[in-house]
């Protein structure tokens, strides 16, 4: 039962467009690696014929996205001129006409630049689908038959984890509660955590100040980052373990900056102040260096947290099975859009492990809004031990803004993805010569 | 003992050029995943202040060439207005550099478009060392003492498995006998196998021709690719074993083509024909993959062999330190240079593993060239069960071509890393607008 969808909508022209926030003035999303982000994004417009646009973008920190803004341009030709019927009746091959050209992917394949610009094409056409048929892009997922949805997915490489038959079984076994469960997202919402509270700019009265802020808005988990002096990181982890009590959950994030066995050390040292996870002890590439982590630190109580910067599912597939991970913070821009996500979800669901999606960022919120949404009505059918990231800034730019209420992410109802930013806003921010940028050069 | 370099040769400006060779006319290169190969290359001239120009490139294969270039073009202000004495007297700060700005690091990091770039760039800045000293660049390598070598090596990420100190050791260990193999190189050179005879677009008679003209020039390794219908690759192995006879060595090549329990399937239908290695039996991605073909076939008498797609040292690390191949097939544009190329090196030295380099594109074999002597003369001291790649088309464009007699490379005497191309080599091929483009445009 494959899909046949019937729209004659052809998207005539894809803008490209470079959009850049001055985040490093505030050292707002600082880390122990990225010091100084801009949160940015490589920003896709899919023009129609009379129809509606597809927007789409893939989330970036500054330099670098004009390479991003090049390859998206590079596989323009593989978008423009087709119908949204012709792609999404042939998704798979619309997806790999894009992955996998024959000279092209020498310089990927599926992974860093080009995988980022695959990422966001693809993420505008899902929200042209959505658009055109009057639906929030979960909704439209789960309104699909398993057999339909199956179809879509990429499991290209998975076959010794996970064959598209078991998929499909898997798709099935959740579609008997699939209703019941999508009421209770739209009454309760799906869980999430806080990073506001604890980037490595903030002074220690900011933290602090920042935790009860989020507690008394009803937040469980707090999420600092670590790896630039132990020393800080103790007092750090201390002043938070303090604020929150011994029920609420400390999570940290190293983002890559150890060696393996330093990581084991490190993370020794701040057992006593029981974090769940520790995120990125290492590089994002070391599967088995996250192993050899995951394996030292589960005695301790702590779990191993990374997706991020997992370039593609045939990574995921490495790190789900073989336990080198209980967190899998897949990221919606990093993966080339729901094509792939799914089959990692699916490979999560099917080994027992949590996804706990990457956000925070420019527009990473209002992906995982729909993501969770999918993961939990239609493949992991729970949440128990999950929660997806949030992180507060640059949700004033998009045109429906993700909700939330109490620590919890609430189902996204406008039609379409979610990422549309309004016009002024990216008018704004583009970069180098939009009014923000022109203004700040002026001023240095 | 750091190096102190006097040079102050100042680099005013970097040149980024998009060269492309139609090679897809004649399917030269043509493999199951790569059907109709555009040799070309991201190539990087830096110019400096009445010195030499240093001259580097990274090979590609047609369509995306252009977003490497923006990478290079991106990557400039880290390394204009620089000298090579700054450089040089701290290559790993240079290095990091490139590969860990805290902004640009995201769209990689050291992986795909980004790291082309870095290999492209950092290569240009060894030729220019080289013509600066007036050595070769294996040369000049050779020369240092390994206290001054280790220190130009990029080792993060590898502790686990390789420290600094140890790869002193080894360096130490093999520089007792260096002079006396650097000797040996001179008069022999260093074995190399050919690609030449078995693409996939040359008829059976045209393979067999080339096998018998290889084995009279002196070959013993012959490689064909597989992987496009199994009895078509029986058909083609079988008269590849006919025409060399049961002591020369057959390769199998499948670029990527299986799911991992296929490529296990696959292969052992081809056992028969006795082939020395599988190269990239499945996603270059999947080291636990690579380790389970591994696994499977060794008892079968085959090798896994891959690496030319293997993204960086990390990568590397996990494949040699899981006994998932058995023989390394670094690129020498696709790691970041010889400092990262080094490390691997002695990753497969410490661990005995075989490296046997990817060449053939356009100027791989003239970086192999200076690579393999490194490899051989400072760092695993052996090249038993070892062959570099050799593919004999596009080596008239370059100024110093390398050398080659009875199946071995000759070592390198040119000052520098020996890519420089013809200017009427690069003016012709420019692409889009170069002459050769735009008389193929017409004609076509």
């Amino acid at each position: 039962m494959t899909i046949q969808i019937q729209s004659d909508h052809r998207i005539l022209s894809m803008q490209v467009m470079d959009v850049r926030f001055p985040t490093s003035d505030d050292l707002d999303g600082s880390d122990a690696v990225h010091v100084d982000p801009d949160y940015s994004a490589a920003y896709v417009v899919l023009h129609t014929d009379g129809g509606p646009e597809g927007h789409g973008l893939t989330f970036t920190i500054g330099r670098g996205t004009e390479v991003v803004c090049a390859a998206c341009r590079s596989l323009a030709p593989m978008v423009e001129g087709r119908t949204l019927g012709e792609i999404v009746n042939d998704f798979i091959g619309f997806h790999r006409s894009l992955t996998n050209d024959s000279q092209a992917r020498w310089i990927g394949p599926e992974k860093g630049v080009i995988h980022l610009a695959t990422a966001a094409i693809v993420n505008a056409v899902w929200d042209l689908w959505g658009k055109v048929e009057g639906k929030p892009v979960w909704r439209l997922v789960c309104d699909l038959d398993p057999e339909q949805l199956v179809e879509l997915l990429e499991f290209r490489y998975l076959d010794d984890v996970l064959t598209r038959e078991r998929a499909l079984e898997i798709l099935k076994e959740k579609a008997v509660d699939r209703d019941r469960r999508i009421d209770e997202l739209m009454e309760h919402g799906y869980p999430a955590y806080t990073t506001s509270a604890g980037w490595l700019g903030y002074s220690d009265e900011k933290i602090r100040a920042l935790c009860e802020e989020a507690m008394a808005e009803g937040w469980n988990h707090f999420k600092i980052k670590v790896g630039q002096d132990l020393d800080d990181d103790r007092r750090r982890c201390r002043i938070v373990r303090e604020t929150i009590g011994p029920d609420r959950h400390l999570m940290t994030d190293a983002n890559q900056r150890w060696e393996v066995r330093e990581a084991i050390q490190w993370m020794t040292q701040l057992a006593e102040f029981k974090p769940l996870w520790i995120e990125e002890p290492t590089s994002p590439d070391d599967i088995l260096g996250h192993k050899a982590v995951a394996d030292a630190l589960r005695p301790l109580g702590i779990g191993v947290a990374t997706g991020e910067m997992c370039q593609n599912r045939v990574m995921f597939k490495q790190l789900l099975a073989s336990d080198a991970i209980e967190f899998c913070q897949y990221d919606s821009c990093r993966l080339a859009s729901v094509n792939e996500i799914l089959p990692v979800l699916l490979m999560a669901a099917e080994l027992g492990v949590k996804c706990c999606p990457h956000a925070g960022g420019v527009g990473l919120c209002q992906y995982v809004n729909h993501l969770v949404m999918i993961d939990y009505a239609c493949i992991s059918g729970t949440h128990e031990g999950r929660v997806a990231e949030y992180v507060s800034h640059l949700h004033e730019h998009f045109a429906d803004p993700w909700r939330q209420r109490a620590g919890a992410y609430l189902p996204p109802e406008a039609p379409g993805y979610g990422i549309t930013m309004k016009q002024a806003s990216l008018e704004a921010h583009v970069y180098p010569d939009g009014p923000v940028w022109r203004a700040r050069r002026q001023s240095s």
